[in-house]
């Protein structure tokens, strides 16, 4: 941490500042520039986490030198991590694909889409059970129902089933149905729910938050990392911003940069981001040019008749059209598409 | 719902789309133009809330007619909500001050601050046991403790007390100690979170999300209400933008324009909107000249040592000053600052 | 300024840096934490402007210490600056009201406005002659004869004139006919504009760009002050966000930043801010409550009817109506509207 | 355009309104729903430009219809737009890459990098000769030496040159030197100097500002069109948000969408996109995976002592790198990078 003063700071106020952070348990070092003072401080910044230092009468600005996660850090870890998923593993050379409808709808239209997306290349199975909505009068998923027929659409397909968990009372049900345990854009800060799937033994795909910095979604990662649960996707699927020609803004660069600070497997969800069905591709081929390590698309057998998201879901042709444009793509960056036979 | 075609649609992608909007229960208005051809949806609008209409080729975009709340609205009521608070009413004449800690640190520093901010003029104590923290590495509250603590400091101030709920596991506990259950910004749309405190005895201050608009505030509100608890105060607290002078960017015509739309009474938190102690007197005028019906505030005994928002708490001094800041502007905007006997 | 190095970094990078650091003119100042090495620099910032520390290697963070701006900081006047307007100053204790149309339509609707909002109190008249449009099929003004029936406004109502200057080559023009040359939001960066106006001898308003930060602001009005013309007047009137209720978010804590970070005066823009005639009161009063010192408000004779910005601008009537709400809040905070007898 | 009145619109309202647009020339068609009525407007959208609609009583929202770019619009052209640049063209099946330094600052360097991009497969040379710089203290260019030194470099490379143009005076001077103009996005709003730039014989680089919307971007792109120029190309290179890891938010999505809604060629700028030299070619290879028909990308001979933005060039080295990883992906989305030798 680095404490810089305001222009005629006055001795006493050094004083009670450099006093201040050494009864927090670190040393400081004072350096006087030609108009500021600079007090750099010296130990475990943690310690002045709680500290307000800027209310110090005398202090300008605070500027912390540590970054605020470790588990989740680059440095942490020799290697990359590689998250087994079904036969293939997420983080690893080959991009993994997760494909599958926002909303589970009944049992032939889950079962119908699992077995298509697994025969065009998907290696994984989404479809929401437990589905946050904005409004009270939307449909909220067919709940643990939903879950059950996950569960039978992965014994006919093979495919892993990635599904969302919203309440920290269904983390275990979920758990004991789903193999990845997603936690959506609206509760990435729900620190209850992040800590409780902690706990678990399912890796976690972490979406980021609409409001989210990239600091704050890899300190949402380590409050689940925290818990002893290491096994976290990281989720680009785009910000909140003032355009609107798409639904969101995909911040395309989250996952170049994500991939430098962490060594968290990263993803993007090209449906979220844009919005619209024409812009899957596009998005989807960006995100593997751009190093991520796999994609959540939505597929629908009928997109028109979709309860949600029919507006960017892709029907089972346009999915297998995706496959086929990603390939190249995925071996222009030295890659390919996860192809192991699933599970 | 309006729906417009694009340019060069043809007669069977009209007729598609009629056929669509008429097999989900509304009747049809078709009105060609020179260019695009106009479909009206007459009849409940929420049965087109499922439907991809966006999807069905020849749609160019759809307009939704009604407003996607109802309880909320401010339509649904014939006079604006008044909300209990103490000896008080939020959303009466006169203007409600809420004050108190980020976090409850301790006894004595709670009492402390309960007593002086009451005997300033504060009619509800505000005070953290449970905290959402960015990062898990910070001082996250007292938890239960906190809660007993805070009933203690109602006894001896006479104030009622608003606290934080992060969890559904909690509510209960929380609604049995607090007098306002209070919805984090992280948590706006904790959808589950919503429901449950929708169904306790308890008013609900619901904090605006930093990427929420004013429709989703809204929405949120009308989860809770839906259950059935429609003492809902609706909190702005600062959105996240691109300026970084301040901690958030402080909306305040989303005041004037909450007070448009519903009946439930408005309130504002300068601390964190600005997030530094210098701006909260004028962001706190402000938001009463705009029309708001209460403010919450932070304050600490001594800032300095401050586990958590030091930088943005104001001393008991300055609390002082701001309320006699503020007195004279509530009387210039026709109010006033509730001084009834607390309790 | 203050160089952070990675973690790791060699004696070698740090040698490297303090040279390319002492090349440019300054002394260096190591010292060594636990992780990182910190680098003060000590000597005039500005050698350093130019100099890219991030890209040398072993760089991680670079922290400037001084603020950008010097002629438009606080420290750099002894007093606030106080702008002659007419018979009055913006800048002093009073706060200064300035209306009129968005643009000057003809002759009748520019002198019937003038006189009427001179007899309500406003002290100053805005009105376009040149006008920025997003869309170049929209009414773009008068140009010269809006210029020159602006000055027969001034004749017969005795109000001041603030218009727009858009180009280098009209800035002669406008500053012939006009008492303050306004530089819009869409040309806050037009570093060729800024520079021109600084040349001449009439004060400048200048409205921050709705991706402008205060920073960004302040910088603009440097440019203009570093000519020589040091009449500046800071105007907040909305940045542009995700919110969609209002045309854009009013930066309404921005006011007392900027009172706090600078010399000069600061006005609101209630009108473009909200972009909506029910709004104009509430964010008046809000922005006299933080502390603007003056106001620019949009006035029509008949809003139904006017050729741009009819829907956020106030009849006499409405007009009138804001004058008296405002008179009480600025007095409740110390002030008062301008009042002297025009001219 | 289509009307929507409110709940308890009057009929006298709504025959205000409808008398009001049947006034300004168009024919309406009345539809009642179950709540509110909407109004259809028929005929020519543009006579509605000018009229507040909104401001009429019993309006609650008004909803245009046509989109309002015309020339720009992709139904404009029968084919994509193709600009000759050297002996390749924009908008072709081929991509194209333009680079160079910042800044000219000085004759060797600038030949020094003409030789060596042109050698690695740039088809264009990047330099500004005037700089816009949010700083009045900043490094703003060379001027008219810096175009003479661009030509030269031209000469001995054969690149065509791409260079700002920042204030209308310099329009005509500008255009005498260099082979494309470049409004910056600071300018993208100058709507005196794009109409300026509308009545040469040069294409134009429109770069999209920082706060400008997509349809915003193609307005500009109307306005310089409207003047007879109809070569322009659009440029993708960040928006600002709430996010800091990057300079700005590589708004990725503004590709597809911007080449589904024009047929004006449409590049990306890496280099100031992302503000990182880490971030070029990732974010390089996603544009080109989007559909991206060109590159602006930032080189320098020594980014260390460049003097302004030597935290975003490349070296020659790493500009060489960088075009071995785009040629595979730039035929994984069956183009390639144009190659024709040069001039």
């Amino acid at each position: 941490m680095i404490i810089v003063t305001r222009i005629g700071v006055t001795d006493e106020e050094i004083d009670q500042i450099r006093e201040r952070v050494e009864a927090l348990g670190l040393r400081t070092h004072i350096s006087k520039g030609e108009t500021h003072t600079v007090i750099g401080c010296i130990g475990d910044e943690e310690l002045l986490e709680h500290a307000p230092l800027q209310a110090i009468p005398g202090v300008e600005s605070v500027h912390p030198v540590m970054k605020p996660f470790k588990l989740a850090a680059r440095e942490f870890a020799a290697q990359p991590t590689r998250i087994p998923l079904g036969g293939v593993e997420l983080g690893a050379k080959e991009v993994v694909v997760i494909a599958g409808p926002c909303s589970v709808e009944g049992e032939q239209m889950i079962l119908d889409t699992a077995r298509a997306v697994s025969a065009m290349g998907a290696r994984g199975l989404r479809g929401g059970a437990y589905k946050p909505r904005s409004s009270p009068y939307s449909f909220d998923g067919m709940g643990l129902e939903g879950l059950e027929l996950l569960a039978r659409a992965r014994e006919t397909s093979g495919l892993p089933i990635v599904t969302e968990v919203m309440d920290t009372r269904q983390v275990e049900q979920v758990a004991g149905h789903a193999d990845v345990l997603q936690i959506g854009a609206r509760n990435m800060q729900n620190f209850a729910l992040l800590t409780e799937v902690g706990r678990v033994q399912r890796p976690v795909l972490l979406k980021r938050g609409m409001s989210a910095t990239i600091k704050d979604l890899l300190l949402a990662a380590e409050y689940i990392m925290k818990q002893g649960n290491t096994h976290v996707i990281l989720c680009e699927r785009g910000i909140r911003t003032f355009e609107t020609a798409t639904r969101n803004t995909f911040d395309l660069a989250a996952i170049p940069v994500l991939k430098k600070e962490t060594h968290l497997p990263v993803v993007a969800d090209p449906s979220h981001a844009g919005g619209r069905t024409d812009l899957v591709i596009p998005l989807a081929a960006a995100a593997i040019a751009a190093g991520a390590d796999g994609l959540l698309v939505e597929v629908h057998p009928r997109p028109i008749e979709a309860v949600s998201d029919g507006e960017q879901s892709l029907t089972f042709e346009q999915f297998d059209e995706m496959m086929a444009a990603l390939r190249p793509v995925a071996q222009a960056v030295g890659r390919g598409l996860a192809s192991g036979a699933p599970g």
